[in-house]
């Protein structure tokens, strides 16, 4: 299994429907070729912004191959893996593994009562059933599992495949700052939260992204500047990082329609599809950001279209 | 298909599990098998005290296989459906039916804006699904959903095939009443939450029960008396109703167990299994409560046990 | 300060209203001189019951004042003393026992992120803020805060003015047992939860109830009596412990009015009054339980009344 | 008593507290004056940023005192005076006016099981004990009540007095569309969140900013500008405004201290402190934002400190 850094970007991508809401499996193809022309690190799929939670075990397959195939080995795919139930989330892993996926992402789930010892068994079963790397994501606003510091540096120190840590509980620069500082072996750390807090978490010492902000080109960049530039690169992009990250992914879907990554903007129920304020307010934003550069191509932060 | 009455006991049963935790299809057929003998109106699996949210897609198909093929055609088999994704929703309660559910069981999605628009959506797609009965269950403990009660009328009237509401809304003997007063065409009630309130909700006018009480020889005794012995029924067994209902399912799985309808007491991490405590107890409460009766058999309450 | 032994029955009562919402204070002195009448330890105001969180502050010190005043030391008064913030509790709790309280009643509550050292420094705040008896609440049903068995042990350790542990987490009896076994000091553990699984806590270890049951006579008979007995004494209250352990308050208060103990079954709101179905099925119960017992007088469990 | 317009800024200014978490009522007088200096349309008190929930009755009392004298007539003050029980809620609104305040601030309380119709009774008795203008406040994040559209503008109808709308219900600019489409009375709209929508809220129809954001100054000029002008503004500051809407309240507070609002930024228990982090990126963000402008003057958004 080819050894992945977890240091760049690793946008999260959709899961794009075709308007029944079917998998429309050519707009995975095209979404995570373009990626990769895009220059990002890996890809990640079946997150919360990919829908995971709407999606039959099938489906979830057929998005692993097509993504699979389509990055052709040119970046890693990692594969969201979480489920209510640890042996679920160790098969839903094992299978993403035995279809090509590069690493697996796994959150703790959230049991009726809380319980340090419960999520250490959850995590440790899924790193024991597979041999892959596993990125352990700490998401509190999706999951509703606030895990202490210290079991987070617990699980690392104990399970030698988690590979990085997808660090998105809040506030997240501080935390990013105390992990770095107390993690006994250096373990890659990815935010997310649609990057708007990007520029603080690069100065708190993460490592870059994982997460769902349609235009990774700009995340790249940040990534690669120090850190004044990477304070005005995402200065610049703000407004947009702050409109995407409105409740939902109708926006984001939307956003990766306009950029031909995807062939409809379709949410799959109950979820909420793109309002007519949003719609508008996207139109009027995206000129603002971008005036004339054709956001279908590879955006370069800091020159061209400022 | 079959016509479905859903009046009477309609049991919820767990999903038995070998040691490894892998589905224990044996018992499966065993559990459902002896329900029969029991006298059941109908099985129901693949709720929450199948842990149902533990399952992969393919642990669900087989539970489904193994009951209805142990049911035989003699009860109908209710299977669970719920899913946090509409269409996923739809594909289970179209695959339940395929391998010869009688009806579904479903429930709304917690969405992070409640609406009851979106409620309605998602019940409506469902029932647009198939043309099988669907039970109606309303149950914020476990769904986070609170239904308004002209939701749950509205969509009685608007969708003919819920044949059912699982009302498990509390206070639910008020509860009752209202529905059974307001419904616009006769629809059965069943109510669950362990029976713990089960004489207050016959007396107020449900039609049996579709509960995961061990003994469900006990709830439709209570369904077949008049009032004031449904009362004394319920008094009876309610030391054994309140413990049972404690949280988790592990009391419950080890009272199957017990009672010869599975193997093992297996419960799925991340779920709790049997304290020591409740064990002890158990043993002294089943003691307490059959004295010298043997719950392997048939239980007939009111006279020989008590 | 009097000594608090903390064993027996410390109901929680409900703080009476006129018709217009406002204190019915003569219903404080009634309610509270009959409750010393019946026999119990203590009494407990401005719990959950008291419908604390609906009251001012100047209305608190009020229902305080009726209630120290009726219990003319003949019994200690436990006041409740919760408060989203630290120096408002220390407050509360200062201010309950200049008025006379005999112990303060405090619970840990729920932040954004939940955090064990937060915890114990509200709880420690608030005893370094008075000499009084603290009764450690343990409830998350209503505060959302887990605490883990370790902190609440550890608090206890520290906190030599702990004086009881008031144990509502669930499942209670294993709670109990593990607090019984771990404790390093001799600490009281009062369940509550309406007394639901009173004989099972007892059996566990429990020294007594602190609880909103509107019979504190049938709880102490039980605290008196052996293993076998108190399970007897339950099961036969257990329909009416059931039915007044339905969610609000409005259902103990009319009970506590049909015993004469307060002149209004008030509920403040938001919360909700008594429903028909309620008020009808509680008629029926009462007779059922009680056949001709005058439950204005103390009920004696266990003889006349079964 | 004053009409006020409910157009402009009305900043939610913190509870300043000394060290010892004790009311500072200098700092509450200071902070009033230089809001009034700085141009502000009123101020409100006593919301979330001024842990309202952490206070006393008196402590509250005091705090409105206090800002009531330093506004002198100057500005209107808005008082928060939300609370779980409905008739305290009422006392609340009550005292403010007495002691001077210009409008109340309300939301509904969560309860057990939510129902509009509570809602609606709670807003409506608050209006009905108070001839003073009220500010209804829709912000679910703080609140867990999520109101429905149509309850909304149904309280509007009915309330008279209910003078404006501080919209906080996600996603925002949508929803201030569409209260602006269906209101059948003009009703200002003020909106919060830090303002991390601002710009696109005020494209929605938005009225001004009712919000904790540090610089009112900047949100002033936003409201007074063109669209594409409070674009520009907004962008300007928008990694201030993204830092600063971090969880807790130790930021802003930090920041109101560095202007010279407020002596201390502390904090009272168990809210958090200032992080090590956050203080350090504040330094250099300040610097980015600001450069040689002095933050403890009005500023001049699109001028002088670009």
């Amino acid at each position: 299994m080819m050894a992945i850094s977890f240091r760049g970007v690793f946008p999260i991508l959709p899961t794009p429907f075709l308007p029944d809401e079917s998998i429309d499996v050519a707009s995975c193809g095209t979404m995570v070729r373009r990626m990769v022309e895009f220059g990002v690190d890996g890809v990640t799929i079946l997150g919360v912004l990919g829908e995971a939670n709407r999606l039959t075990d099938s489906e979830r397959a057929e998005v692993i191959e097509a993504c699979v195939e389509a990055a052709a080995g040119n970046v890693p795919v990692v594969v969201g893996a979480s489920h209510s139930g640890t042996k679920a989330s160790c098969e839903l892993a094992k299978g993403a593994i035995v279809k090509g996926a590069g690493a697996v992402m796994v959150t703790p789930h959230a049991e009726a009562v809380p319980s340090d010892d419960k999520v250490r068994g959850h995590i440790c079963a899924i790193a024991d059933a597979t041999d892959a790397p596993i990125v352990l994501q700490d998401h509190p606003g999706s999951t509703g599992v606030h895990m202490p510091l210290d079991l987070v540096l617990s699980m690392v120190a104990e399970v030698p495949t988690i590979a990085c840590i997808k660090q998105e509980a809040l506030p997240s620069p501080p935390r990013v700052a105390a992990l770095k500082a107390k993690l006994d072996r250096p373990t890659p750390i990815l935010t997310g939260l649609g990057a708007l807090y990007g520029a603080f978490e690069l100065a708190a010492g993460a490592d870059g992204f994982m997460t769902g902000f349609a235009f990774p080109e700009v995340l790249a960049a940040m990534v690669e500047a120090d850190a004044d530039e990477a304070f005005n690169i995402h200065h610049q992009y703000l407004p947009l990082i702050v409109f995407e990250g409105q409740p939902g992914v109708a926006i984001r879907k939307e956003i990766f329609r306009r950029r031909g990554l995807i062939a409809y903007n379709t949410v799959r129920a109950p979820g909420a599809g793109l309002s007519q304020t949003a719609a508008e307010q996207l139109d009027h934003l995206l000129t603002q950001t971008f005036t004339t550069t054709d956001i279908q191509q590879r955006i370069t932060p800091g020159t061209a279209n400022r």
